[in-house]
């Protein structure tokens, strides 16, 4: 018997005494040591080593912020020798020293986990000046204004991140950006470049006074207590309020920790010759393989990101900085070449030489995802499988997602344009703040969040958006990196645009808009159109509904080549939760293979047939009950034909009637009343009735199977409809269905047995009645522990198992979904709960139950048919999951269904089979 | 680790070829072989082996049972000819012939299942009866109206049991009843020993015909045909109504199945020198020890169950048949000495000659158990242990509940009755709401509250009730589950009752009762009566009061005697549920050693509290919150220095907060308008807030440790006010108190480190401030799946388990205890659960999350303590499991310390410790 499997997770105790690695002329780590020195630190690693001009520096692992946040925020006694030696080995790689008044090494400090969480952490730059070094820098850069300018950039930068200088509140600005506006004004100053050695020794002044006064310290003056000081705000910042969203949205573990990245300074703004930039090797947003990205003369990186001034395409540098392009151009084919993936690399110019601060894989769209996965391998760059693994399953949803309405556009006012950032149409109401954004989106509104740039702080404020419009940054931007990573439509830099926070509006080209009023933007093409635009269908959508040719959609052409490549790799079937036929023909069309689970009673609730089943439910003994169900029966059987029809020769699991009867009853008094004269019955038996049926935890009440065992009438109706109609399918269409008939809530095998028997009963009856021969299978949901517990005894009678994973999350961790909300917010803030459990199988709970089953389910019974229709079927990292339980099929709801092909393949390449 | 044990529950099938065991001159079974047997079975083949004078015959085993009802109500083919064979062997001991006309040989055949199961299952007698061997009969007897009034028996008997000759409906008579009284009245007879041979032979002529036309067979002639048909029945009725039924009560598997014996007649009836009549070796109603029975002259054993005719007491035997008299006195000390128990046996006497047909180990009344076991370890029969073992541990509850003095309850109108919920005798007046009851408790008056059913609300009435009275809900309903935790007397769902609220009318069965109208419930009985019945408290009580000298008091001595001894042999430790030190000092003095389970809620509802609480909870931010937590403070504190005083340096287990919040809300409109008023608050934000709290299914919301970390400062009110009141306890009385403090509903370690965090930082506080050192546990209770099956994470936080097997019960099995009542009775009629989930525990699915618990965190963490609070602690065959899952400890009730302190002790007597 497999017993559970041990889940023993003590922490990860440090195995070695190595925390510092290198790179540069001696390098220590390379691109797969991702869990020790971060994404970061190990592609540096792995730049070095393939002969790219990286800066040298060194990674202290993650194994310290681990130690760090087991240890009361302290080091490993042996780190401090382990970084002097290190800062030493690159001080004298770039011939200076760490502090040395007449020749200083600067370095960054950064953040670094491993997966990227872009503008997450903290960040510090140009640390290792003072009072005396600035001095020496100015001298040997023989540009002093330069030297002073990186000094108030490191003071401002340190203040605000190390030592907790902050605006007053929300709405007060960067106390530091408001002496610096004041400096400039009084200097009569547009540009903060244009600000002179003087003017520049002044606010190096006014920083360090700020920060006394604020803080009551004053900024340190020794490098290694800076390098220090940044080190810990960095290891710090991994549990900061934005990070923990950011893992929480993207389910990193919390354990997972950062490294921390110390590099040799290199400077884009030591003159016209320097300059920085940010480049993809494809475009993120449309994946179209063009060099695309931007850069900015005589500037840092920050710079860039921060969007202050607007940067250049990267295609002008041809003719400003040819020499530079024409490297960037190798460097650029090079990353390809060597990492296999669409790179998002930095790069800095000094002095005409150039540099590469970092690589990784670039974020994309998900039309981008999949785009570059099929071109690179059309290239021959990669093979099927790995540009199957290249792309986020979820993708597949924006090629399916609604576009504006081509005419509803075309009639609309545009008010101008912007960069395309997130592919897509969005349509809402305009917020201009993240909280507002919020409420409204809590009130059911659309909305789009309207910024001049976006910060991390807005993340909350993006998540309740459709979509976000900036008026400031490339498509490199915060903003655009977000948007794109949430699969959110985005606009940015549109720069016709001025907003009014004030006044709450918003101008562009002579139309005013105000907070509240309607706005649509198409983040394919980057126009801003006033108003509310209708959506339409997708393109993939259209060609599936025979509406556009699939030779005139290249969008379709690249889902296609997904989805066949998916069919060609994974072993799980796909089926889809559907209770009509519209749903099961709409899921067949995405690919379903069957339907895991009809609702039966979905049907109950349309039309007039509703006053039947709530004369079913008031009836006061079977015979009245028998008398409603007859009505019921022909209605019911009527569906089962349109379903069996809709899915041809597919497998359909029926499940038998769940619901508590009260759910069918209504709830007002007026609607009660009415019912009452319809049934010619005294309103107050209604009444009556309704409240003996009342229910204190109706989820864990009289319903499923249950149902079934006290009124054996219901069951015998549902089970003579289902079988009813798969006669009269055999016999006028000569369509073979063999229906699975699924009792739920399931918890003892005498329940099971209980229920088998009036199946059995009544499907021999129709059978000899209409004399046909039906094949079928009897099996029951696993949503409570027990089943799972006893599904050795449950499988003596289950010819089938499928999991309903939403109820079985709610008894396993006794938790409704329906009153999670009061609490839910503080659990993500706490990060109890690693990921939503409703939404993504909690592995380590539910998941070892549903291991233990299978196991046990099989020893009894081992052809056991074995599939999931909870919610979790929908989401990949579960799908993965059932994989390798080794369950036959999932089945989700019927758009999902080519995410879960695609899932599916993943999961069969990642298992190796 | 050690893994979920197997619990492959195959059926059993047939190891052996051997179906049927002989016992007379050759005896293939003994008393050990009650599996296989029967209790019937094994003790006939035990007596035939120690030469008491049984009738020969032969049991067919449970095997063939199982086989039975596992292939369609068909034989294994070799049983047939065994059966020949054993009664060929019968018939030659006998010197007759089965079938033989000249000399028939007459046989009976009963059930007889493992435990026995009185009457509820069928029986025939006088079988091998025809037309012709009636005849064979009438001469070999000499006495041809015995013969026909044998024949006519059987047929009656045959033509009900076999061939389902029935009464029409629940009214009218027994049809052959109905002939009989028709021959005697033509005849001008009294009873039906007066009936003549011809008047008996028109009789069997009638009956046969009746047969016939009911029917539509002729009652068979042919000896084997009869005995296959009586087998056939036999087993058959193992699943008739009234055997599942008695099941249900008993506990006892279905699985077992029957055994049938067949047994050669012997006549009762056969003249004067005739009888038949059941004893016992002791009272079974006081267990004294003496000679207790009844018996009949010239009659069959049916007659003395039947009642048709009074039997004598047996002592009159001495004068009546002195020599049979001796006989039977020296099988009653053969049967004591042999079988060492008190047993129920059955003799008949033929001719003169004793035989002894059964024998049982004889039902008894608690008390009868009790005293038995004692004084039959006293006279040297058995050993303590056997003594301990031979009595079922809810006996002792007989000993100490109080009780109606018997005459009076004779003599009072009974109106109707109810489920016996909380056992006792209580006797009060009527209030009809617990404000009404509180009222007339303050007066002086003793009171029943009778309500609908009754909620958290009421509460403070129930406490100030002698016994509640529920219409509605079954014996786990909130009613019954406060009553038995409280030690009321409660009676619940007693349907026949309609209460008025308006009118404050209480009607059942035309009696009309008023609010403040006396009314008396039996607990133990379920009955309800009209006006007052006196009551007394029980003798141990007193004794333990100090009201009745311990030596004036047999009963009392009996109840020490056992628990002295069980005191002496159990390993587990008996811990105790209380809130109040009341509760505390009660459960001290029936000898509980610590506090497993403190509610701390319970104190919230007290007095003028519920109005604080009820501040804190519509608090709109921590501010408020604290405000409203800080009154709290105090009144905590003192109950915990109360609790901590009646507990001396005994452990005490104090969990956190648990409850919904919305619970301590009022639910009537004019209650709402009060707290409004009360809390300078607007009526709508109080509705509003109330509303906001609402909960779907609050068994799953938020609640136990989910307040305490949306809310901390709850959890630091309630931290301070323990370990203030350990402080001051140690200052002031110098008893070392070591609290333990339970997170309730953990199912994340997430969770629990959460929490534990607050309590440790709180804990510090007050012993810095106090100035004190105290030990201290932290751990957290088991009562969600998740928390089960990942034990060995918690383990790393937690110091102790204490298994809330209520709680885990529902979650495990998707059931809520105060739903159930909708399905339950549908679900005891088919048998679905073999015993309440709620009072005995499912040991098949929640034991076994049990067992996970229990191995993987004991891996984790070697010296965690384990417990049990929930309700199955008080439960004997769930304390038998607990000890051998290694429990430490279980915590019940106060009124269940006894209980539980023998059922520990059997336990460990059972595992051999």
């Amino acid at each position: 018997m497999k017993q559970m499997s041990d889940t023993s997770t003590a922490k990860a105790q440090p195995t070695t005494q190595k925390f510092v690695y290198n790179f540069g002329s001696q390098t220590d780590g390379n691109a797969t040591m991702r869990e020790l020195l971060g994404g970061k630190g190990a592609n540096l690693a792995e730049m070095a080593s393939i002969g790219l001009p990286v800066p040298p520096g060194f990674t202290i692992s993650t194994e310290v912020c681990t130690y760090f946040y087991d240890h009361d925020r302290t080091y490993p006694a042996s780190l401090a020798e382990d970084v002097k030696q290190a800062i030493q080995s690159v001080a004298e790689q770039m011939g200076r020293g760490f502090g040395d008044a007449a020749n200083p090494l600067l370095v960054s400090v950064r953040s670094g986990a491993r997966d990227s969480m872009p503008g997450m952490m903290d960040t510090i730059l140009n640390l290792g000046l003072n009072d005396e070094t600035v001095e020496g820098l100015a001298k040997i850069s023989g540009n002093p204004s330069f030297a002073w300018d990186c000094y108030r950039r490191f003071i401002q930068m340190y203040g605000d991140v190390v030592m907790g200088v902050e605006a007053a509140n929300e709405e007060s600005e960067d106390p530091f950006h408001v002496i610096l506006e004041e400096t400039k004004k009084a200097a009569g100053k547009a540009q903060d470049n244009e600000l002179t050695e003087d003017e520049l020794k002044e606010l190096v002044v006014k920083y360090k006074a700020l920060i006394a006064r604020e803080t009551g310290s004053e900024f340190p003056q020794d490098a290694y207590d800076q390098l220090w000081g940044a080190v810990g705000a960095v290891f710090g910042s991994w549990k900061n309020e934005r990070a923990i969203l950011y893992r929480q949205q993207y389910g990193i573990p919390a354990e997972w920790g950062t490294a921390v990245n110390v590099q040799a300074m290199v400077f884009g703004n030591a003159g016209n010759d320097s300059g920085t930039g940010v480049a993809f090797t494809r475009d993120p947003a449309s994946g179209e393989k063009v060099f695309y990205g931007e850069y900015l003369t005589n500037a840092q990186g920050e710079d860039v990101v921060a969007g202050v001034r607007t940067p250049k395409a990267i295609a002008e540098m041809a003719d400003e900085l040819p020499e530079n392009f024409a490297d960037l151009e190798k460097v650029r084919a090079r990353l390809e070449e060597h990492f296999k993936d669409m790179q998002d690399f930095e790069f800095t110019i000094e002095g005409g030489r150039l540099f590469i601060l970092q690589t990784r894989n670039g974020k994309r769209t998900g039309l981008a995802a999949i785009r570059i996965a099929v071109e690179m391998n059309k290239e021959g760059l990669i093979d099927q499988k790995t540009a199957l693994l290249m792309i986020p399953a979820e993708s597949v949803d924006t090629l399916l997602v609604p576009v504006f309405d081509p005419e509803a556009q075309e009639a609309a006012k545009k008010i101008c344009g912007g960069l395309p950032a997130g592919p897509g149409a969005a349509t809402g109401r305009i917020a201009f703040t993240a909280a507002q954004a919020e409420i409204e989106a809590r009130k059911g509104n659309k909305v789009i969040l309207c910024r001049s740039e976006t910060s991390p702080d807005d993340l909350k404020g993006m998540l309740h958006s459709q979509g976000i419009l900036t008026t400031r940054g490339g498509v490199s931007s915060h903003a655009a990196l977000v948007a794109r990573q949430l699969g959110k439509v985005c606009v940015c830099g549109a720069g016709d645009i001025t907003i009014n926070y004030e006044k709450k509006t918003l101008v562009a080209n002579g139309v005013t808009l105000k907070e509240g009023d309607y706005i649509s933007i198409n983040g394919t093409t980057g126009s801003v159109y006033e108003g509310l635009i209708e959506s339409a269908d997708s393109e993939v959508k259209r060609v599936l509904e025979g509406t556009l040719k699939a030779e005139e959609s290249y969008t379709y052409q690249l889902f296609q080549t997904v989805m066949d490549w998916s069919d060609e790799f994974r072993t799980l079937r796909i089926r889809t939760n559907a209770d009509t036929s519209a749903m099961a023909e709409q899921a067949v069309a995405f690919g379903a293979e069957g339907i895991g689970l009809c609702r039966t009673e979905h049907m109950f609730f349309e039309g007039s047939r509703i006053d039947d089943m709530r004369q079913m439910i008031l009836a006061v003994d079977g015979v009245q009950r028998r008398e409603a169900l007859k009505k019921l029966l022909p209605m019911q059987r009527q569906d089962f034909v349109g379903l069996f029809r809709a899915m041809g020769d597919r497998p359909v699991t029926i499940r038998l009637l769940d619901p508590p009867l009260h759910e069918f009853l209504p709830h007002d008094d007026a609607v009660r009343r009415q019912l009452a004269d319809k049934l010619g019955l005294p309103l107050e038996f209604v009444i009556d009735r309704i409240k003996a049926l009342h229910e204190e935890n109706p989820m864990l009440g009289c319903r499923g199977c249950r149902l079934g065992i006290l009124y054996p009438e219901i069951t015998e109706m549902q089970v003579q409809a289902v079988f009813e109609a798969v006669a009269e399918i055999k016999t006028n269409d000569g369509t073979e269905v063999n229906p699975e008939i699924m009792i739920p809530l399931v918890g003892f095998k005498a329940e099971l047995a209980d229920q088998l028997k009036v199946v059995r009963r009544v499907a021999e009856q129709v059978m000899k009645d209409k004399g046909v021969t039906i094949d079928y299978l009897v099996g029951t949901m696993v949503e409570v522990p027990r089943a799972a517990i006893t599904a050795d005894e449950i499988a003596e009678q289950a010819e089938f198992f499928s999991f309903g994973t939403n109820d079985l999350t709610q008894t396993t961790l006794g938790l409704s979904r329906d009153d999670m909300g009061l609490f839910y917010d503080e659990y993500q803030r706490k990060e109890i709960y690693s990921k939503n459990p409703f939404a993504s199988l909690d592995k380590t709970g539910v998941g070892k139950l549903m291991q233990f089953a299978v196991a046990n389910g099989k020893q009894t019974r081992p052809d056991l048919k074995l599939g999931i229709c909870g919610e979790h079927a929908g989401d990949p990292s579960s799908i993965d999951f059932c994989h390798n339980l080794g369950l036959q099929y999932v089945s989700c709801s019927p758009p999902r269904v080519p995410i879960a092909r695609l899932a599916a393949a993943q999961a069969a390449l990642r298992a190796g089979n």
